[in-house]
């Protein structure tokens, strides 16, 4: 097993390409480490330098005279394998290597060589992180093993000074951005332990160090920047670990955009695939996903900070000096779901004694200059917290005066560290590093950003209540996989035994061994089995014509919906024969399906497509053109439980259609769930055999009425298919 | 008139109130005044004091020697009237009330004395600010007539120094927020002109304001919050000046949630307003809605770097010397609306001339860090701005270091001044202050945040192609608006005769006269007449009560659909009568109307609604239960003018079902437009009158089609509705 220990926290160091001259990357990288403390052994490597920079140089790996858990290269990328088999020969725990010019170049020559890497690397069990790689930083270690700017002559240390630990590690693929979370994050006295840049993952990639910095157990916020997710079995292990453990993840994906994509292919040979199913992966499991790098460093300042303090609900107390900005933040909190109810009656009573009458105790609690100044934030923030109509607090503030919380600076201590529920900051002045450090000792996120502030709060409340629902369902889900599905047995046999494109009778049947939906009726193979049939039928009744070699049934003539009599059904028959024989003379016909007209409901999709990453893929959206044209519909992986089917419906911003509006009743929400889970363990059991399935529409009746399957069709994978896209995605 | 150049400007300044304790608000204020170098007269008023911080004080207004321009009142506000009238009796111009306490306080006391206040001020022709406020600040003068912490001490000057002059103004009703700007914006060397903070605006309000400035003509970009807008005719006419003018105002609105409601009105008296109406209002005039500090800062920014080359499509390249960086930004322009088309071949062969063979000029065009070495960001950029697939471009940087572009010094120079299209920059680190100075002494704006400079870009496109169509827009406008509508004079007179509730048949026929549908049939009085006149109509019917005292007939059992045969007819009607008779027993019933059912089309719904600020607002919406729940209408004020009315479809997040989606044809938008057009013409002549129309819905056939007004409704004004809320509004 690769030992990533060697890798993140090494005991020695070699650098193969050492070089003198600063003006070079291998130079560079070699004075960048040497501005740090580092107390590990450096063993320059160098075939045309004895000594470099002041350390003895040697002229191969083979000849370092002791043990080296860490190599780094920094040499042209035709060397790259043979050195990296030189390591392993010479007993080489973990390889860093720098060097580009691998996958993201076109051709596939690099992609080669990064096969060859790999092999290399898993013959000799090392670890091995890039190529491509802007190195990482160990700060426990003051290990700085990168030619990152973000790491030349730190004007600060790379920890805060009252921070014993860093408990906040960036992993990113992208070199520059990766450092620039860490760049960004020390202005705010954020404490970094570890940043990782992963380049273009021809062996380790993000998530398998993420797993390593759990186990390790010193990081509680994971800062992410992915071009893609090589492994997704590590991903969903290890996104589960993380929940378990009460670990946050914040991750930006790249690739929403065709452009972006295009550049992540030549930036580390990545393929970013549908921007869609990736965001329902990581929402799946919680991962908070960061737009911009100030809001991404803003939410962990937050989690790391309230951690043991998450909220309980989304309301929120606002208190603030200045009247305009606290409003402010009212509409911002809102715009992030939050709710800023009015305060009690008595927690007003108790701050309408400190207030000037211009003041107000309501929520926002507009404090005045002048109240500020007599009792200050902290106590403020500390008497809205007390109150019962509030999970948590925003404090709005003006952080520019230095020592401009020195009369309050223990409350603000005392606060931070005593209040029960979660406090984020915002200052609409930009802070004076003096009020910024106090924070920081303190113990509180001082955002300088009002929407960040806003969305950090939301981003705790929704990852506490996520978790909660999570660790709730995965107890109900592991007895929920005990229970036997009907005829699961059958099902894969029936399956086998279908052609490719399994049609509406067959699909219901396989459907129904699972509990979704009803079988359909047998088919009729003449105009008088259909009127025998629509004759055991109450009602009006649809027939369609069932044929693999007519997937648009309706497009083709294939469907006849609202007869009645028994001439309109046999009029139906004849007619649609003629149409489709007409139209499609080689199809092959199995029948026509006879069944009851559905009574009205509201319309919604269920599908199941197959993600090349992910593999199977649960869909739900509203039908209807309207809806369809808004793109309204979420995805999540199989199998999903009651619980996660619940939430998967809620993500559609047309949720509320199914709750009833103007009148409608309320529909049978309960049952289209069941079909959802069902849907989801079919897809699951049958995920090698399935390349698609649709059930579309689904009318969702009244409450207790249960869902009508309108209509249901199965597309097998072929041979070549395990490359298709999902045919819902976005 | 007031005489606002006397405030803002003014050469000599009387200190009402001046105290030399610095703890207190009237102490603080001269004590800041007096750390700037205003060349004008100070002359403190004291009742105390016969000198104050060394400037010899008077005991009143009126025993000041020298004529005052501008007296500022720090002073309790049960004294501020007199002390006014005293102001005004001495011959002074204008007055600044700092004082709290007026129509923010709970009770009616403040509103009677802000309007004694407005007596007095009209009386003497005085121009006053506040009360409530904080102030404002004129940099060119050196004068800051506030106790804000942000003009304390200025580590820095209030111009930065490559500035001659200050091309933007804030002006905001809440003085902390309003400083703010000046505070954040002054960091990213952003040049201002005039802080202003209004306060509870018992006088001036903003746009008084923003109208001064610009005929003032120094002022190029204006950075608004709102907390209301007092005057929508004065909002109207300087938004429009702007316009024609070329400057740009970017706009926060304080309101979206009900709790910043509730603190506007304790803030500063304000009444909040719908905010969708508001929102509706900033956006028909090509304002930018600001969403926080840094954000408005920015666009303000980027607006004064490139006002004078405007993008004229939404076309962007994208340089950068990080790949991952390069790729987030185009997923950010991306999600601002921007495209990021690949570059043209003849420009990718020049930039891949230089690029190692693991960058590349696709767009984003990634330098990588070795070309950037080479020929520069500045130059990069160059290239990339001769393209003809882009109209801006995106600088993608990292300007953490020390002199970071000393040896490109002179290209970025060259580059800001001679590049003929937008150029924005992002830094992914966080700028060195040498950095920020060269790029503002370039003339660049140097962004921190990602979103934020693509917002920054997209708010350019945006603002430009607004404005071209705005100007265009009126030229067709005042032609339009000399043409004859079709019996004017008689629909006043019909819908003056008519009761409050104009149910459809007479509304429909109003309509008409205006060009809008055709005027409904007679009404039939008895079965018979409605079994004659579904005769004289093509294909089925529907019959429909007309009463106002009925008016939601559907609901009411008032309304048949669909019926086809003389005795359905016959039928109908009667049973239509007895239900309705049963259930109303007292309604004034007026006949049926009969009418030939409209041909299926897509579902809209046009109304007007009478917003108790700005009067009559256009509402248009797609139909149907799930746009409803989705709130997807969208807003303007009448009347129209047909690129108006397009532009308001486009809104609309369905806006593409009428374009044609899934193989349905596209819809016939000119008669929706048509439509739309007439019925705000027909508001705005009447807009005394009406309270509310409905057209609902409106069918929209297929091009060449034209529509189906399938039901109409007028609501007049009732004596007492004059503050009614817009019925629609969101």
């Amino acid at each position: 097993m690769a030992d990533i220990g060697a890798l993140l926290n090494p005991g020695s160091v070699a650098i193969i390409g050492a070089s003198p001259d600063e003006a070079k990357l291998r130079g560079l990288l070699l004075q960048v480490m040497l501005m740090h403390p580092y107390a590990g052994d450096i063993y320059p490597v160098s075939r045309s330098h004895a000594e470099v920079m002041g350390l003895k140089a040697y002229r191969s790996i083979g000849e370092v005279p002791a043990p080296v858990d860490l190599a780094v290269m920094v040499i042209p990328s035709r060397f790259v394998a043979t050195e990296l088999e030189r390591c392993g020969e010479a007993g080489v725990k973990a390889v860093l290597i720098v060097t580009s010019g691998f996958a993201e170049q076109s051709g596939d020559d690099g992609k080669a060589m990064q096969a060859t890497l790999r092999d290399i690397a898993n013959r000799y069990g090392m670890a091995v992180l890039g190529p491509n790689s802007e190195g990482f930083t160990n700060t426990a270690r003051s290990l700085a093993v990168t030619f990152s700017p973000a790491m030349h002559a730190p004007e600060r240390p790379l920890l805060p000074q009252w921070h014993q630990e860093g408990r906040v590690a960036v992993v990113a693929q992208s070199g520059a951005v990766g450092y620039s979370f860490f760049d960004r994050g020390r202005l705010k006295e954020l404490p970094f332990g570890y940043v990782i840049t992963t380049g273009n993952e021809a062996c380790l990639e993000i998530f398998d160090l993420v797993d390593y910095l759990l186990d390790e157990g010193k990081t509680d916020v994971f800062i992410l920047f992915l071009e893609d997710i090589k492994n997704p079995a590590t991903f969903k292990c290890v996104a589960e670990k993380a929940l378990h453990a009460g670990k946050l993840l914040i991750a930006a994906k790249l690739g929403k955009s065709d452009a972006a994509k295009r550049a992540t292919a030549s930036h580390t040979g990545a393929l970013a695939g549908d921007y869609a199913i990736y965001a329902a992966m990581l929402d799946h499991y919680g991962i908070v996903q960061g737009a911009d790098t100030e809001q991404m460093v803003d939410i962990a300042s937050g989690f790391l900070t309230n951690a043991h303090r998450l909220p309980k609900g989304r309301r929120v107390g606002i208190c603030t000096g200045s009247g305009g900005a606290g409003a402010w933040m009212a509409d911002a909190c809102t715009a992030e779901g939050l709710d800023v109810p009015e305060l009690d009656a008595r927690t007003r009573e108790e701050i309408d004694r400190i207030l000037p009458p211009y003041g107000t105790s309501q929520n926002p609690v507009d404090g005045t200059a002048q109240a500020i100044r007599e009792i200050g934030y902290a106590e403020l923030a500390w008497l809205v917290s007390k109150s019962d109509t509030v999970d948590g607090v925003v404090m709005v503030t003006s952080a520019r005066k230095k020592n401009g919380y020195d009369s309050e600076r223990d409350n603000v201590f005392r606060v931070a560290r005593e209040c029960e529920k979660p406090i984020v900051c915002w200052s609409y002045t930009w802070p004076h590093q003096t009020s910024s450090e106090l924070f920081a000792e303190a113990g509180f996120a001082l955002h300088t950003n009002m929407r960040n502030c806003a969305r950090t709060m939301a981003a705790l409340v929704n990852y506490s209540g996520f978790r909660d629902r999570f660790l709730e369902r995965r107890a109900s889900e592991n007895a929920a996989t005990a229970e036997p599905h009907r005829n699961r047995a059958g099902v894969g046999e029936s399956l086998r035994k279908a052609g490719r494109i399994v049609c509406e009778y067959e699909a219901k049947r396989i459907l129904a061994a699972y509990g979704i939906g009803a079988p359909g009726n047998d088919l009729a193979m003449s105009a008088d089995q259909a009127v025998a049939a629509a004759d055991r039928l109450d009602g009006k009744v649809a027939l369609k014509i069932q044929s693999s070699d007519i997937p648009h049934k309706t497009e083709s003539g294939g469907v006849a919906l609202n007869l009645e009599t028994a001439e309109e059904v046999r009029g139906a028959y004849r007619g649609m024969m003629e149409s489709v024989r007409a139209r499609f003379p080689d199809a092959q016909i199995k029948g026509v399906l006879v069944e009851a007209m559905a009574p009205p409901g509201i319309e919604v999709i269920l599908g199941v497509g197959h993600d090349p990453k992910f593999g199977p893929m649960l869909m739900v959206g509203l039908g209807g053109i309207h809806v369809e044209v808004l793109g309204d519909v979420a995805f999540a992986p199989v199998p999903l439980t009651h619980g996660a089917a619940h939430d998967l419906l809620d993500k559609l911003k047309g949720a509320n259609i199914l709750g009833g509006v103007r009148g409608a009743p309320v529909s049978d929400i309960g049952a289209l769930v069941e079909v959802m889970v069902s849907l989801s363990r079919f897809a699951a059991d049958q995920a090698e055999a399935i390349a698609e399935i649709d059930l579309n529409p689904i009318l969702v009746h009244a409450q207790g009425k249960g869902v009508s399957i309108v209509d249901a069709l199965i597309v097998k994978q072929s041979l070549n298919i395990t490359s298709k896209e999902a045919p819902h995605a976005g």
